[in-house]
């Protein structure tokens, strides 16, 4: 095997790698002063391994859970640490043997503009498929959740009534079209009625309702009258408890998130569960990861979607350096996103072939 | 068809029927201020119909949920009505074409000495099988509802761990016995030293341990050091909320009862649902009368069980008229049975046939 060694003198030796590091341990939404930026010498790669400069950052609501002051969760960022996330980019140096310059990559690279890699966790990205932004958003994990979630657990079958909590969000702007293509009747649950009409105008939802509104309730009882066949919730709190109530005849409460308790001094859960027994209905946890060897076909299928103009994978671009990405995240958390949160860098516009 | 009308002239004409009726919707757990008893007539069966005098009460926790001061269930006992609950006891008055006088039966009669049926929802009571009192217990519905909730959806598997929360009671004590059988390592969750002891010699359960123990759930993770591949789970509250934390990849959490919320003013959900997630896991819901069609094939495995040791329906007994229930369903409540709950109404041993 031979090994095509680029040089690490990158021609970038004026940049430096910026770095977001967690400065404290968040109290409700993180905010801007619970991180610090550090810049460090831009790393190199050793034999093995590739240089990646990040060219998009993924902001995912899970990021609050792992810096909560608790080893409870099965990975955890501590005050100092680099925050971790994932990352879009373009491979700038390279030891490895199968990985080129040039090439476009995917990973846990944490927030920072470059990171060492020695390939694994890493994905291709192949753009004629779909933008490198959507790689870390309907065409990545959010997106692949949606669809081995539904595929997989929900099994959505036509005529069906389908709920989303935290619709036009970056797994349920997805999860709504695939059910829509299911035949499903699909009502979304979000936070403004700007987003309602988006939801039902752009993504083909049948029913969109703002839960600000007092009564966005009795406006969901209304809305499913034969009860819902699947509550696809990715909010917990208030909104799942509620929607519990309305469960159908053996239904499927797919687990995708809890964003709005990842924030909560005390979590709380949802005292409706008990529907879940007169219904005979189930609230079923979920990972994507399990479903890793499958990727590609459900990338397939996706590609077809999109060249068909069934499939659209919504992001909402936040431009700036990696300072910016406190500020996206708690736009996100504040609902200001339609579809998938992104950082794009400086280094995506350097760069016009990835976009 | 012709039909043997026995005489409805019963030779009972000193006996009225008591009725237990609600008075007030309880605060708390109910006790017998919230209750009354009114003596009416014995009633005569018309064509079709039958009179059952009741030889046992079943003592359900699930009455404190019906007797709370909502419409959310599908059932509801308010005050004035006569309280909803199983009887089991002997024909003894029929106009009806199938069932004969000194047939047992046990059905859907409400807690009162005689009740007149047209048959529907009624079950004919093989003696040879089991006692009369355990057709309302472990050969009735609480040991059906551990037979088919395990058989059908929890799947209990050679080597798993299993955790039962209420442990010693209607169905929890069934349940454990059904998991020790299929070669389960069985653990309670269980009220008193008392209870711990008796399901491990008695039951057979291989680890047994008191909730009211400030260090249980220490004990718990110590008794399940490969986590709870199935948590059969009747209490809801802090026993489900901790013992979540400790759920196994793919498990089944078996939602059976709720009983801690039912006397809640507010009732409240487990917060540490967030670990189905996390473990794939799911919260599944369970109605057994979608089994009816298959109890009597449930009642031939458990008669085979019990032929050969390896299953006892442990059951209760609180012997008194109608006015001792209230007592019964609050010392039920206090913890102070091993198994079903029943009150052994006098009819019992005027009729010793039944025992």
């Amino acid at each position: 095997m031979t090994e095509e060694s680029n040089s690490p003198s990158l021609g970038q030796n004026e940049k430096t790698n910026k770095q977001l590091l967690l400065h404290k341990v968040p109290k409700g939404i993180s905010g801007s002063e619970d991180f610090t930026v550090r810049e460090t010498p831009i790393p190199q790669p050793g034999l093995g391994e590739v240089l990646v400069e990040a060219h998009y950052l993924g902001v995912d609501a899970a990021l609050r859970l792992i810096t909560r002051d608790s080893d409870e969760f099965l990975f955890r960022v501590k005050p100092g640490d680099l925050v971790h996330g994932s990352a879009a980019g373009r491979i700038v140096a390279s030891q490895h043997p199968e990985l080129r310059v040039g090439d476009y990559v995917v990973g846990s690279l944490g927030i920072q503009n470059f990171a060492v890699s020695d390939g694994a966790g890493l994905e291709r990205c192949d753009l004629s498929q779909a933008p490198l932004g959507a790689w870390l958003g309907g065409f990545g994990v959010s997106g692949l959740t949606a669809y081995f979630a539904l595929t997989e657990e929900c099994k959505p079958q036509p005529g069906q009534t389908v709920l989303i909590n935290g619709a036009a969000g970056a797994v349920g702007s997805i999860a709504g079209q695939i059910c829509r293509l299911a035949g499903c009747r699909v009502i979304g649950l979000t936070g403004s009625d700007a987003k309602c009409r988006w939801l039902q105008d752009t993504l083909g939802y049948h029913a969109a309702i703002n839960y600000h509104d007092p009564d966005w309730y009795a406006q969901l009882e209304e809305a499913a009258p034969d009860r819902l066949d699947i509550i696809f919730d990715n909010v917990g709190g208030t909104l799942l408890d509620e929607s519990l109530k309305l469960i159908g005849m053996r239904g499927v409460v797919l687990l995708c998130g809890s964003t709005s308790q990842y924030p909560a001094a005390h979590m709380s859960g949802p005292a409706n569960y008990i529907w879940l027994g007169t219904m005979r209905a189930r609230l079923q946890g979920f990972v994507v990861f399990d479903y890793a060897s499958r990727y590609a076909e459900a990338r397939n299928t996706m590609s077809r979607w999109m060249a068909n103009d069934e499939l659209i994978l919504p992001a909402w671009e936040v431009p700036g350096d990696i300072e910016v990405f406190p500020t996206a995240y708690q736009q996100m958390y504040e609902g200001k996103n339609l579809g998938k949160t992104l950082v794009r860098l400086p280094a995506a516009d350097a760069q016009p072939a990835s976009q």
